[in-house]
């Protein structure tokens, strides 16, 4: 079998690598915007090919609700589905039936939750999770994880911690979709001796890339960052890295000069619609009465499709008066943002300049 | 001056021809998507160019109240605010304004209602109407009219038709924006007499289009087209002839078989919006369960980006889960499908073959 994944520079810790899936190639680091329900909120894929995104992420707990995992398959895959020629990854459902406090039941074959459509009960277990992800046919498929809460005691930890590992075991048993990549996920919490142990324990399955999870949950992201700065170089070399979950543009140039290879987050497509529209070093809010009349783009020289054409005053009109517009075109600047941010990162590491880059960014502060 | 509209072909009564704006030219017979808020709702500028729309409208009431008409013109007027190039008719606020039934009160000076966004008593009169469009910067200004309603009586029409008179002679005293066209309404209901009399006082005033007001505001679609087909073969011959708000795929075809060269309406995007997508000679509603699982894209053959790309059963998901990108993916086609319509009924009478296009489309039954 070939070598999915290869290094081909670093600066320090961080890497650029190029991962290939089922659905073509990706440079790393990459960022994956998130296509909860099969679509990047507000765009077409058109628009994705058009940012140049080569891998999104899409949600195995709400596509198995709706429409389906079955009729998905049915209909040729979640590529054909989306009409998506490139790469896709979908999470295992865990993070998000975890979420649901105090209305799942969690056991040691797998937990049992209500849907949020209908109230219905459903059953999630290592095995039914990867075979909703073959389902799915996505390139990448996430182990079935538990993800336990940021305030957890070290107690629940360590039982999340065991009960992912016995899960992980379960999870390469199953058979995958026709190259589909599967990836093993790290737990642990804030404590850096058990992320080590975890971490071991990870990379000694036969994963095809591991993924720190359950962070930037709700800990400060100091907390976060140094679990990043820790474990993420003594993750393994040979295989891509991906931090879920994650995070700020500051959050992102930290982990990459830690070696993290993978990214994905709500944030800037989130944010976007919010009215918080990134810009070097920081942002601005869209609903503050100065853009109301002011004629300059979101960001002067910036090349997306948004700040090619439009005015913060037009924005601000949109936002106001709710215009469904308005949430494209600040999706299109946002995930133009983190998506050149990211690729910058990538040029600089290939560079050797980095550090420098972090600075040119206005995001030294943080990183 | 030079003429701004020459008829090249006709059909029967049916015309084919050609209009010059201050922001280029538009073949007629022409349907110009309805953009109220300075936007097509969920469509941005370029979609409307990959869809060779060649003119909007844009509504001079709710741009008035949000963000204000003076603002618009600091910015640069509507086409810069809203990034769009080519030609832009605006209304004149009558509509909107005369649908506030028991919120507004007329005189004949004008009108004083209430602002749907925050209540505040505004003030309407045909000079203020025309400098709200001559600030917006369009290409052409409709005159201020009152619209009764559809089941308004004959001395409430008469009224109604007087005062539009007399307003329209206002109207046409005040100073447009450089290059502006200004289109005169016709009113007088259902009454084919009283349409005939005022067809002649308005075509009496020096505006550079007529247009037929009041219609599809209640009444059946019967009744609507003996109007039109009475009243558009006598509207002046040289001018262009504009049917206002109107209407449903056979509604056009009746329309332009009349004479009709110019129409607006939010049938396309709203019943878009609502998951009524139009197919040749009917539609669907994306909302039956049976498209759920339709691997076929609306349309057949369609060559519109939505059913190039998208299957049924992908909009009927976008449209259960209320994703953004399910407005834009609609709209572009309701729109392609209304825009192909016309064009195609333009291309029918240049080749004298408007009745065989007709019953070809499938609409033979209305039309």
């Amino acid at each position: 079998m070939s070598v999915p994944f290869v290094v081909q520079a670093r600066c320090g810790d961080a890497r650029a690598g190029l991962l290939q899936t089922n659905h073509g190639p990706v440079e790393t680091p990459v960022f994956m915007p998130v296509g909860t329900q099969a679509t990047v909120k507000s765009l077409a894929s058109g628009d994705l090919e058009a940012l140049e995104v080569r891998i999104v992420l899409a949600n195995t707990y709400h596509l198995a609700m709706r429409p389906g995992a079955r009729l998905v398959r049915d209909l040729g895959g979640l590529h054909a589905f989306m009409a998506w020629p490139r790469a896709i990854l979908t999470d295992s459902g865990g993070y998000q039936v975890f979420s649901q406090k105090g209305r799942r039941k969690i056991d040691d074959d797998g937990v049992t939750f209500h849907s949020h459509v209908d109230g219905s009960p459903q059953r999630l277990t290592p095995e039914s999770a990867m075979a909703i992800q073959a389902d799915l046919g996505s390139d990448i498929a996430m182990a079935f994880d538990e993800c336990p809460p940021s305030d957890a005691s070290r107690d629940v930890l360590c039982r999340a911690m065991e009960r992912t590992t016995r899960w992980a075991r379960r999870c390469v048993a199953t058979t995958p979709a026709p190259g589909q990549l599967r990836f093993g996920i790290v737990q642990g919490g804030a404590d850096l001796g058990l992320r080590a142990e975890h971490l071991a324990e990870i990379a000694g399955l036969s994963f095809d890339g591991v993924a720190l999870g359950g962070l930037s949950v709700g800990e400060p992201p100091e907390t976060m960052h140094t679990v990043v700065r820790e474990i993420a170089p003594r993750m393994p070399a040979e295989l891509p890295r991906y931090l879920m979950g994650v995070g700020t543009p500051a959050d992102l140039l930290v982990a990459i000069s830690s070696g993290i290879d993978m990214f994905d987050c709500v944030m800037p497509t989130r944010a976007a619609r919010n009215g918080r529209l990134f810009v070097r070093g920081g942002h601005i809010n869209i609903a503050n009465a100065v853009h109301c009349i002011a004629a300059l783009p979101i960001e002067e020289g910036c090349p997306c499709e948004t700040c090619r054409r439009y005015s913060r005053a037009y924005l601000a009109h949109l936002f106001r008066v709710k215009e469904i517009l308005y949430y494209r075109l600040a999706t299109l600047h946002n995930l133009h943002h983190y998506l050149a941010l990211v690729r910058g990162a990538r040029r600089a590491i290939v560079e050797g300049r980095l550090p420098e880059y972090v600075v040119e960014r206005g995001l030294a502060g943080a990183a």
